[in-house]
């Protein structure tokens, strides 16, 4: 952590001294075009505050967790799987991902989308889903049309 | 906390299902035209995120405490007081606040001006500075014009 009190934004989605970082290690799970920047990472909060960004046709992991998700939409517009249902989100809009809910975000093939996410610092591994699980997901058609492979 | 997974934005700095709330008690602490909403708070996270707006011309609390304060600019430009300098910031710069630092925000008069915050959900009440802390402060030209009276 910088002993800066400010770090400005340079760029759209990108702060002084906050590092781009891969949002997972390759091949670990599916995932597409994203990164992750962790915002705010100090001992003295209890919290991560983290910004993730899809290029366009990007999307995040679809997993679920014991720990819940307080996300705000940064940038842009693009669609979040969350309680068995797909919603068009955009700029500063309010999404709640609660324990072990399947979730899943996903950019427009032509823009950026990005979101604030706020998260426990000590927190649980994401599961992924079994093939069960993607079977009972897929018999909604939305959501099997957002989930695709 | 609404069961509903997505809140919208209804207009800038508002969402659906969350209070615009006062800032702090009436006389409790000097400060103007400034409103606070809680974004989440929810027993889940260790953390809340707030959003704080000040209309043209207001400010917050000239306060410290033990908790740290992880904020992002959201609305317009103003002006920061932090570590014993005052910063001009502006939508979407970072400001950390450590424990026991003195802070301030201020609004430009002509525009509104907004953050987020993220804060441990368990935390120490604001101090208020004393006649003598308020003196130490005023001894640097910049930070008495910026905390006036």
């Amino acid at each position: 952590m910088s002993a800066k009190p400010v770090r400005p934004q340079t760029a759209e989605g990108r702060w002084e001294e906050v590092e781009e970082m891969r949002y997972k290690a390759e091949g670990s799970a599916p995932f597409r075009d994203i990164t992750r920047q962790v915002l705010f990472g100090d001992p003295a909060l209890a919290c991560e505050l983290r910004y993730f960004e899809m290029a366009p046709g990007g999307y995040s992991t679809l997993e679920r967790h014991e720990h819940a998700h307080a996300v705000m939409i940064q940038r842009g517009a693009g669609r979040v799987l969350v309680g068995g249902r797909v919603f068009d989100v955009r700029e500063h809009d309010l999404v709640r991902i609660p324990a072990m809910t399947w979730h899943q975000f996903r950019a427009p093939d032509d823009a950026a989308f990005g979101f604030l996410c706020m998260v426990n610092a000590e927190r649980d591994r994401p599961q992924l889903p079994t093939a069960e699980d993607l079977a009972a997901l897929r018999r909604d058609p939305d959501i099997a049309a957002f989930i695709r492979p």
